[in-house]
């Protein structure tokens, strides 16, 4: 492994349990409005569209939009596809915001302090920067830097994004790392010179998840959680 | 005062005693090679070729150069010009990265952590993001954000830098305000909708200092450093 100087963290799946933390926080406002709805089934249709709406963006049928955008159209999209009725326009700009307040694994915020004492430890994410800033500040997350597509106007896996973060941090493709629960991230990670650490969360998409519960690829470093990937980074 | 949600932080001077940590730092190197040389004045002189290095970038007489690179440019020239000799093309890229671990006024890093708990604390600064990553965590600087020129690829006082750190936090300029140690920072950063504190570091040129001694504009808060900012800020 090279000397790495920085590592890069993806961070919704890796860092923060997104899926979880949006069911309760949606069960909670249903039941305090008395909207009833199927809202597991709501949170995973809004991921489902994560990917196809920034996909639509990196290949050109549709101009730069930013994460928090994106969320709010799929959301408003979603409701009407499944019928939840009662939604102000205040009220879905409120539920995009759950995204600002994701709750972390319960390994991440030590395994980062960890790695902090040693490393640059910064953010590669799709999230927009101020949704990142309000995340970070909201789940202590001790970040040195906060890297978002909007700094590129690119979306992962573009390289305009791992090369770019390495440009501002003026260092070398290879003293920089990317830690990811994704297989994919790694790969285009790993293609552009970067280092890989491997860190599964075979719960992220719920009870029944199959992708990514183990390395796909020759990665640099495989940790069960951050705080191993931390001993194993020698932090 | 409208209602504040970030407070973005001009660095060098205002956070940090760029002159004293320099000099310190010269004086200790130039020691240890035996290399004598009047480093005060070369501080001083090095400062100086700070802001007509930036105009030439903003007036386009130069392409987009980041800091770092300046700071190294002018370096060498003022090197040959005070005809001190003995230095490697190493050496003076270990003296540009010196600005790296500025040391913080002694108020600094208990104010930041008091307005941390209370208001996004970002840089906006005109040193790129890499040298600021590396001074933030040497110093211990706290930031939820650091947004630096070669973000933007615009020097301060561009309104694309202030407006720009603005769009990226998704923020109206009317809840982001510039605390600066610099009456002309804070007159750009009103004119733009900003809200503005002024903290003075009347040392910060040296003990013979007459600019910025105190408020030349009708700033919003003006405070003697950064705790008793942090009391005026209600954190």
């Amino acid at each position: 492994m090279p000397e790495v100087k920085a590592i890069l963290f993806d961070v919704f799946g890796t860092v923060v349990d997104w899926r979880s933390s949006l069911i309760e926080d949606l069960q909670s406002f249903g039941q305090s409005r008395g909207i009833p709805a199927d809202w597991p089934a709501l949170v995973d249709a809004w991921r489902g569209a994560y990917r196809p709406s920034m996909d639509r963006v990196r290949k050109g049928g549709a101009p730069w939009t930013v994460l928090d955008d994106l969320h709010g159209a799929s959301l408003r999209e979603l409701v009407a596809r499944f019928g939840i009725a009662g939604l102000s326009e205040a009220d879905l700009d409120r539920i995009t915001r759950f995204w600002h307040r994701l709750r972390p694994w319960p390994d991440a915020v030590a395994g980062l302090l960890r790695l902090k004492r040693r490393f640059i430890v910064a953010t590669l994410s799709n999230g927009n920067v101020g949704l990142q800033v309000n995340l970070a500040k909201a789940a202590g997350l001790p970040w040195d830097m906060i890297f978002g597509a909007d700094l590129f106007c690119h979306y992962k896996p573009d390289p305009e994004t791992y090369l770019g973060a390495c440009a501002l941090l003026r260092l070398p493709p290879g003293q920089v790392m990317l830690a990811a629960a994704h297989n994919d991230d790694l790969r285009a990670a790993q293609s552009l010179g970067l280092g890989t650490g491997f860190i599964p969360r075979p719960t992220e998409y719920g009870p029944h998840q199959t992708r990514d519960s183990g390395p796909a690829g020759g990665w640099d470093v495989t940790a069960a959680d951050f705080v191993q990937f931390a001993e194993r980074m020698g932090a």
